[in-house]
């Protein structure tokens, strides 16, 4: 029993160095750069709260597991900006080898269950992972509508790539937030044009009227 | 629909600011202290991965959910450690209105339902809050012993304090771990002695010897 409570407890202690990943999304509050274990603790209570925009089938505990270890791969393998230009295919690689060495911390049968929820979540393909997906999608959202863009201007992102990235997956899993989510990205990104009354007086060097 | 989606962001924007609440307990490497998002999801995972310790009762994944909000009141109330000096009675008080005030900005059914599950670990009378009190009480004292004592020292803690003060807890919710626990916080307070064979030559002013 001890060993098997030993090896819980190493992979554990191994999980604590996801608190030092940086993601490229800022806090609610935009005072510093959010972690993965912090995001992977906002997300599964996003999960929670939401869990009723989801279809009826999914289960939602099943999802909130998911989302508490879905970074796990990040301790190795690093955060990858889902604005940003990498390389999908040997990031792939690189998560792969990190979810090997990670979750081959725990017991073997222990090891085997989380890594096929990690191996469920990245293929989207199921009911709980395509909900698991849009809750990711939708937390960093907020973080940047909350923070007047956030890291939109520096990665350059336009309304239709959010529609074309983040859009397609949310509404995938969750669409009546998606539809929330759109009238406040929309917004953002086009906001209603301020109409001003000027009353020019003619004869004292003021602009001709424009009709 | 909106409105209702509206209100749940709104909570969950709120819910953020626990990553900027600081508790005494720093990472497992010690590199700066740990907030209370962050310390969230780890003992979440922790009740994923030590579930199987829990009694036959317990019900994991309300475990998750249970630790998921435990801290959330935080964020109007602060972090209390375990090892300080503090009026539970006033601490309390303020934790009841900072529940009301943070569970209230959900709609008024999820409101009622995260307050519940909240007040239930708060008691720690059910099996699955005993349990979650445990996993709670766990992970500071494996991040202490990961930090050559991190906190202990500061607050002059001493083995038996630990025994009253997290032990009779974390026994209480999962006694095999407390056995795990307390070989290694056994050895961190009473290290083995070295024992060292020394050979005196007589007349080389040596010390004489013992016996």
């Amino acid at each position: 029993m001890t060993d098997r409570i030993n090896a819980q407890l190493a992979f554990l202690t191994e999980a604590c160095r996801l608190k030092s990943i940086l993601r490229a999304t800022t806090l609610c509050d935009g005072s510093r750069r959010e972690n993965s274990g912090e995001h992977s603790w906002h997300i599964a209570l996003y999960a929670m709260v939401l869990g009723e925009q989801a279809a009826p089938e999914v289960n939602i505990n099943r999802v909130i597991r998911m989302l508490l270890i879905h970074d796990l791969v990040e301790i190795d393998a690093g955060d990858v900006p889902i604005h940003g230009n990498h390389d999908s295919t040997a990031q792939a690689a690189i998560e792969q080898t990190a979810a090997t060495r990670i979750f081959g911390l725990l017991p073997p049968d222990q090891a085997e269950t989380f890594r096929a929820l990690w191996d469920e979540f990245e293929a989207a393909r199921t009911p709980d992972a395509i909900f698991a997906k849009s809750i990711d999608r939708v937390q960093p959202v907020i973080a940047n509508l909350e923070t007047d863009g956030g890291t939109w201007p520096a990665f350059n992102v336009t309304a239709s790539q959010l529609e074309t990235r983040v859009g397609s997956k949310v509404a995938r899993g969750a669409p009546a937030l998606w539809v929330a989510l759109k009238t406040r990205i929309d917004a953002w990104f086009s906001p209603p044009l301020l109409i001003v009354r000027v009353k020019i007086s003619r004869g004292h060097g003021g602009w001709p009227p424009l009709c």
